[in-house]
């Protein structure tokens, strides 16, 4: 690959990172925030400071070739990108780094690799681009049956394999990372447009492995509605669903692989529904009062059928962290987007939905306007958003998010109750105020995705348990007023403690037995959703 | 009950069928079709000459309330609607009549007759409105290890339990009809606009389980998309999924069930997406020269983001068989629908669309069209059409339907090599030409549901073989061209062969454990989807 390649500590590949500017925008919000002079800065151990165990397991000669016991991929491939496990490799923590790193190229890899590790009573742990934020990738297997951990990263199966320009498909690769597929697929007039905040780090695979959520924040908020078919090579051998548009025999076998989070099989190819690249485009940034003002607009807008593109709103203190307000009003972020045609119409009508709640157009009737003005920074800030965790880690800041969803009747009561049980969890935990702030990611007729960021200043050496009870209170809370402990960032293992009690218990031992039937020796990414 | 009873033979309610206008009409049309001067016309029993075998299992002290063991209740259980199902009534082998029909009120009393049935050894089988067009109710237990078979007949549990409105959303019992369903919406200003030709007699339960097609022909096609939630009782107990507006912890557990057809568990209730009532409107029918020509109007309309609520299309002599044409242009039924906004926008573009590919609308700008002209008379031919199989059947006439999908790539060849596969059949089987017809019924970006009528001029004591050579010619058809076996009427026993084709075989392998862990006894609904 011409690429560098990926940081083996922090956000993206090598040479990336927040820029002097953007770090010292950074710490100064949170100077500002918590009223620090400075911060205690600890260092991050360079690559050569680590040290591994010994691979438990030596791959055959027949797949040398395609594996790695490196100290880079090994360690490239210990963590996720979750708070905790930036502290980890801030505190050089490696024990539950993977033996091996296979890089198979064909399907056929895939199952060598699955054959070998399986013989070997292995546990194998798929791998997309590795931006997990709930421990969907740790090889953690000290203590368990599992002998050994082999690591499958599927960045070699990237390919755009075929387009079917009538139908706007395409059967793409399950390795294929966000850029390189919409490369492949521009030259066509097509795109996926599913674009996660990971989206330059996160592949196809593992979108559909874990539900992600994509650009549309209305409609086809997840990626489940645009897969067509699946390729899925299991320890029981290959299947692959037929390529329908739609179905109604049986239960889909599309939606059981969806959000499996690699337990039931690795995801190796997909038929993917694909839009034309948007020519038409209507929308900007809206100010509202507040946020439930804002939150009422949304509400009439999903409900009148419009489906906007975009239609995100943040809090006055979540805009003002982002540079895309000044703290005064919340704002929304509305987009039309089409191929097709004018959408005066829909932007007319939405902005109805807007002034009927006291929502006022920044820049109104502007083609460009999501590209500028408060959508413009807010959009920027998103995208360079990740790269700033590898810089607070060090200075003993934690910030982290999770996300939800609820239905309209119960929202406003929610939002105030998870904000005070975080804020409550912040103060016990840190001895100062915190802050969390609220955003909306999606939106459905009947309930948002509201997205919860918080920020507390914390301890070194501490770190962990500081975030744990932290999230501990975020997670009991989203429990008790009827949320999801996830919309769109799965479950991994990170969010087993709530996913338990979310999920019908009936449902765990039908998904066991059929994991039972499909991995018999419960060797696929272990402790993910269920017990092995 | 006010209303009267279940028909035991043919559909709906005593005392409904077609005028003798309506017969006179229908019966017309297959004498000019096929160029015979009449019908020889078989009797059918009445429910006096029907005999039934002595019940196999008595209902315990605690049931006796709420279960029959009567020649009505047994007979109208017997069979759902489809033709060999009217071809067995017809010739009053009721061999496989339930052996007791059990009405409970409660979710308890579902639980208790479950308990009771499995503890019998007994097959139980989930009954909405019986409207199955392929098998899906069939107590077919002889020469199995099931001492006697139950039918668990939903109708009791029919109520609207609790409306959220500002989610519209609404908990509905399993067993609710559509038509009462609706009446306890309409006072809120809701509907589920849930409308498949058998919505007078279907249940809320019955389309869940089924994967029910209805009202929307674009984006919300299924029923699928409108369940918040489910409760399901098993044999290992109650299940209740979360009630969430999205979610992405996990496959999700709604659509295990969703499509499972009563082999899983029985939903007794669900939280259900509704709509507001619609209040614009926009639409009419369009002339097409061919039905190449408006199927090419579809696609451009479905990729364009539209949406359109219907977007049917007949081709000429499907027109013409229902009264929609004169066969000598196919039909387009196009109509837009809000309950927030005016839809000239959205119409006018769709109509850009449709004269592109050279279709004339027929009464342009009438607000009221889509009740009007072709599409009114397509629209009340359509809601009638199911009573006409009681009057056809006795005069040897064959005539089913079956539906599918298929991506707009193979869409053209598919179409006409379904076609020639049927029409073979049906001259090699009844030994003169017959007549197959298609529509559209449902629409997606990549790809159209076609749904395809056939005729033909049977014999009295050899139907049902030349109805099962017909179905084989279809079914085999539509296997081999990429097809689904079935678009939303679901699997049910009858389609079986070619679904076990269609789904792959891991996925089978999966789901037999699912079901083995919630349904260890394997009573419910055995030999759909999977063996039992």
């Amino acid at each position: 690959m011409a690429q560098a390649r990926l940081k083996y500590f922090g956000w993206g590949r090598e040479g990336e990172g927040y820029t002097p500017e953007e770090e010292a925008f950074l710490l100064g919000i949170y100077r500002e925030k918590f009223a620090v002079a400075d911060f205690e800065e600890r260092p991050v151990p360079g690559l050569d400071a680590i040290t591994l165990r010994a691979p438990r397991l030596t791959p055959p000669a027949a797949l040398a070739a395609i594996c790695s016991t490196d100290l880079y991929d090994r360690a490239a491939h210990t963590f996720g990108k979750s708070y905790p496990d930036t502290v980890k490799g801030m505190l050089g923590d490696y024990t539950g780094a993977p033996d091996v790193v296979a890089y198979p190229r064909t399907e056929a890899e895939v199952a060598a690799v699955m054959d070998w590790a399986g013989g070997a009573q292995a546990a194998l742990i798929p791998f997309g681009g590795g931006s997990s934020v709930c421990g969907g990738i740790e090889a953690k297997v000290d203590g368990t049956r599992y002998k050994a951990a082999v690591t499958l990263d599927l960045r070699e199966l990237g390919r755009v394999v075929e387009i079917d320009r009538a139908s706007r498909a395409a059967n793409i690769e399950g390795g294929a990372y966000g850029p390189a597929l919409e490369a492949q697929l521009k030259p066509h007039g097509l795109t996926l447009r599913h674009f996660p905040q990971s989206f330059d780090y996160s592949t196809l695979g593992g979108w559909i492995a874990t539900r992600s959520g994509g650009h549309f924040a209305s409609l086809y908020t997840h990626i489940d509605d645009f897969v067509e078919n699946l390729r899925v090579v299991t320890p029981q051998g290959t299947l692959e669903t037929r390529r329908l548009p739609g179905s109604g025999a049986g239960p889909s076998p599309d939606r059981m692989f969806i959000g499996s989070e690699g337990i039931l099989g690795v995801i190796t190819s997909a038929w993917m529904r694909l839009q034309d690249r948007p020519t038409f485009r209507a929308g900007g940034a809206i100010r509202f009062p507040s946020f439930f003002a804002a939150a009422r607009a949304v509400r009439a807008i999903s409900q009148a059928g419009l489906y906007p593109a975009n239609c995100r709103i943040l809090d006055p203190q979540e805009a003002a962290n982002t540079g895309a307000g000044d703290g005064s009003a919340a704002i929304m972020v509305l987009g039309f987007e089409s191929a097709d045609h004018d959408l005066a119409a829909w932007h007319a009508r939405a902005l109805e939905c807007v002034r009927d709640h006291g929502g006022t157009p920044e820049s109104p009737g502007e083609a460009d306007a999501h590209l500028k003005g408060a959508a413009g920074l807010w959009r920027n800030a998103f995208i360079r958003m990740p790269y700033a965790r590898e810089r607070i880690v060090p200075r003993a800041i934690i910030n982290d998010t999770f996300e939800t969803a609820i239905t309209w009747d119960k929202f406003e009561v929610f939002h105030d109750r998870i904000k005070a049980a975080v804020e409550a969890a912040i103060l016990r935990v840190t001895g100062r105020p915190g802050q969390i702030t609220c955003r909306f990611t999606h939106i459905y007729p009947d309930g948002p995705a509201p997205y919860f960021s918080f920020h507390a200043i914390g301890r070194h050496g501490a770190l962990l348990d500081q975030w744990q009870e932290i999230k501990n209170a975020a997670g009991d809370a989203l429990m008790a007023e009827g949320g999801t402990i996830t919309h769109h960032h799965a479950v991994g293992r990170d969010h087993r403690p709530w996913y338990d009690r979310q999920r019908p218990e009936l449902f765990a031992t039908a998904l066991r037995a059929a994991k039972g039937a499909l991995d018999p020796a419960g060797m696929l990414n272990p402790g993910v959703l269920i017990d092995p």
